[in-house]
């Protein structure tokens, strides 16, 4: 690929140029060798977006959902930043899937930016490539991003809680409730959404949540108490309330200075990312694989534990 | 917890005591001050277990597949580890779930091992605590050690991926096979097992990946060709197959040297994990999290940009 006119692409991302997003978020995703250029141009662009993230088991509807708050805040006048990072989605390499169609009808506004990321195979893997993706659609003047993980693996969960507002989606029956404990995601919503409430067990399953996150219980004044909204995604039902949710979550998170603490541990958490994936590439660069090789064949030999073996490696590396 | 006697820990484990076990396991999953000399203790005691990886979506019957193989093994007289990372599996968080009728049968055999694993909220997470927990296995003189992990998910997916032999898991319907391309669980698998091959479109599945793994295709001699088998494993159909299946590419890795080069690199993942653990930490001790706050606050302000303030932090740290 040829390199870019950066400030170019920045200004027509601005201008709402959906191939200047793209580029860019390809740009920053991978490892490019303008990456630092782009960087520092979207630094002072960027943290004007509210980000929402958006999690739930496979099967709860969280597409279906997401679309259905592309549409409520397109409604609203604003624009709209995707970034789907879940393999069951139809967002998510939505051309194998060959079912685009619900999309259709967002992938022709200019309003909204669609963006779909593997789970696998980049250089710092998600946690690495998300916030950059963020970064790209915030600095190009989206007014909201939603963020789209599927609740299932820790780094999927770990983007969605970094947002500044974190719905969590159930639905009813398939023991959801209870996987969504297991799976560590009851910790990390602001909001709960019980998708398919025309479904039977929706009112159990909006109980059952209730219960296990402790809101009949007293709480100290100022504290946040998460709602929990019943929507039918699919029919555009229920999508306004959740909207009102979030923009009282963002509210109260500005109130309380809750969103720039939240903003600067995101912020805190892409440094720590970023230099731990240049120490990994150091550490393959400095010493070579053949290093670590033979390392690794002691331990395999039952010569050398791994832990030992790390010190080893690590000695050379940052030592003198 | 006071501190273990770590030579009678490892001598019960090796007698078949569940209890060392248990407790081996968690003093190598977290930070514990021992756990340099338990990883010591176990490094000539390890590389003996046959490591199988198995994954897949949610609803493919993972928990019941795995159940089958110990079944299986079992019968072979093998002794079984079984490491669940599948925050939808019964074996993980059994408790919370009330449902262990399953693997009862197996928690009362003396020759079978089960360990749950959570997805999230370890020293450095899953990467680090799986291959951590299956040295344990593995060192206690399980022949065979079956390890779980839900195939959504960056993480969970490399878990299985670096085992000896990669099972996939697919089911008919649902798209599975489609879904399984988006997730990178193609690429991994040794062996594919088409599970619910009682109800329809079990064939059409079984095809269809057939297709995507290009088994039609011609190969070098000497090349591993999956294998798909189809399986009820609810009612132990297929099972011995899959068995035989993993015996033959188990037969294929040693005369070929992947099995050697397999275990070179989950060794070396394995101490590039630790590497880059031991790395995140000396970060958070050496330069506090003042440091890491005050560029985290330029961040959010829009005066510097996560990749310039990485390098800021890290000058500090290995430099001079």
């Amino acid at each position: 690929m040829p390199a870019a006119d950066v400030a170019a692409l920045v200004a027509a991302a601005r201008e709402g140029g959906p191939r200047a997003v793209a580029r860019l978020i390809t740009l920053v995703e991978g490892a490019s060798p303008q990456l630092r250029e782009v960087m520092a141009a979207l630094a002072p662009l960027a943290g004007r977006a509210y980000v929402v993230g958006l999690t739930g088991s496979p099967g709860v509807g969280k597409s279906t959902s997401t679309s259905a708050l592309v549409t409520a805040y397109r409604r609203r006048g604003k624009r709209v930043g995707v970034l789907a990072v879940d393999p069951s989605s139809p967002f998510s390499g939505g051309a194998l899937l060959g079912d685009r169609v619900r999309m259709g009808e967002h992938a022709s506004d200019p309003g909204v930016y669609i963006r779909s990321m593997a789970t696998r195979g980049h250089l710092g893997g998600l946690a690495w490539s998300a916030p950059q993706a963020i970064r790209v659609l915030d600095a190009a003047g989206c007014d909201v991003v939603l963020v789209e993980t599927v609740g299932v693996g820790q780094s999927e969960v770990d983007i969605a809680g970094q947002a500044d507002t974190c719905v969590v989606l159930l639905a009813p029956g398939m023991g959801d409730g209870i996987q969504a404990a297991k799976a560590g995601i009851l910790e990390i919503g602001d909001v709960y959404v019980v998708n398919k409430a025309d479904r039977d067990g929706a009112d159990a399953t909006a109980r059952e949540l209730n219960h296990m996150l402790g809101l009949g219980e007293a709480r100290a004044p100022g504290d946040w108490r998460p709602p929990i909204v019943k929507t039918v995604a699919a029919r555009d039902e229920g999508t306004d309330e959740v909207v009102e949710a979030l923009e009282k979550h963002r509210a109260w998170t500005e109130e309380h200075g809750v969103l720039a603490e939240r903003r600067r541990r995101r912020a805190a958490r892409e440094v720590e990312t970023i230099a731990v994936t240049a120490l990994r590439e150091r550490m393959a660069d400095l010493h070579g694989d053949r290093r670590l090789s033979a390392l690794a064949e002691r331990i395999t030999a039952g010569e050398l534990d791994p832990y030992d073996a790390t010190v080893e490696l690590l000695e050379g590396l940052t030592g003198g």
